[in-house]
């Protein structure tokens, strides 16, 4: 999974049926060499500037119990606190 | 997903069965070092210019309703607005 | 699917059984940030410098029919030309 | 697999149900262009500071024994040593 | 499949059971912007110094004929002589 915060939402009215009802938010993401985006469902209600774990593939629609989705990304926990470890 | 632009369309006579009949599509993704171009089917025949959701792996084979194609990207879905996200 | 150039051939005898019989040949992938080579399957016998789409993952075992082979990067379709999209 | 260093600890109370238990750590792997942090289950509850291969994808659903859980990467080994090995 | 070059070894005795007995190796794949190092399954007894192919996800595990294993990269093939390829 991949630490990063919840920057904000995506409003997309013409999208994949199984993606029908579906939360996105953007997660940005520290990496070495700058920051990336990534778009994700979010089924937990993650809010604005919540540190959160993102989790891609088959992981993120375990997470939404859609197996067959069109998802590729969710949040899939929030973070309470980061102990000991790098900010990224 | 990542969010992208349609940047344009490629047109390719020979191609895997299973690609056959699928419109394909440019789409243009920023990166924090530059851009990325990746080939995406496009089920919602997004128009050139138009913000999109891009869907990876077997996500992407989902949005088509074909498990077992030869398709790793697809575009799920088309971006109305972004709110108070970073452009990306 | 990414868009390569097909830039060589790989002989390798000594191989996984699934890989048995396949030819394989570099394609090169320009990124933001330089070029990167790709070892692919060519079932559809791309030529030396033909511009190609390439499948990654499950999408290029579904391109051979060879779902539980050693493969993870096939050349799906071989481009005519490319309409309005940047050179990448 | 990749080579990293366990570098801390990530609290998450609100999580997947299928994260439900899992002990989740940092995992900083060493890249080309700087560092990359990773959050991964613990299942051989790798110490701080403990060199680790992380898996990802179903690769670490497997090393859980949880196929269809919202997990996307898990230390699968603790290195004892690394022999004539660049680094990284 | 990435081109690469088996740098050394890995010994790792803690492990997730279904690595039990794998040889593993680490290779190093040439990039755009440095160099990667991957560690994988080795079950072709490539060498030291020896350029192989690696592949990554579900294809490794088809390579070692554990599709439910906690292996995401492994050595396919050993390369014989790299023609009219760029070195990479």
């Amino acid at each position: 999974m991949m630490l990063g915060t919840v920057s904000g939402t995506v409003a997309a009215t013409i999208r994949s049926g199984s993606l029908s009802g579906q939360a996105l938010v953007t997660v940005s993401i520290a990496t070495g060499s700058g920051e990336r985006t990534v778009v994700a469902c979010n089924p937990l209600s993650a809010g604005l500037g919540e540190r959160v774990l993102l989790a891609r593939g088959a992981a993120a629609r375990h997470a939404l119990g859609l197996p067959d989705s069109a998802v590729d990304a969710a949040v899939v926990a929030i973070v309470d606190e980061k102990a000991s470890a790098p900010k990224s």
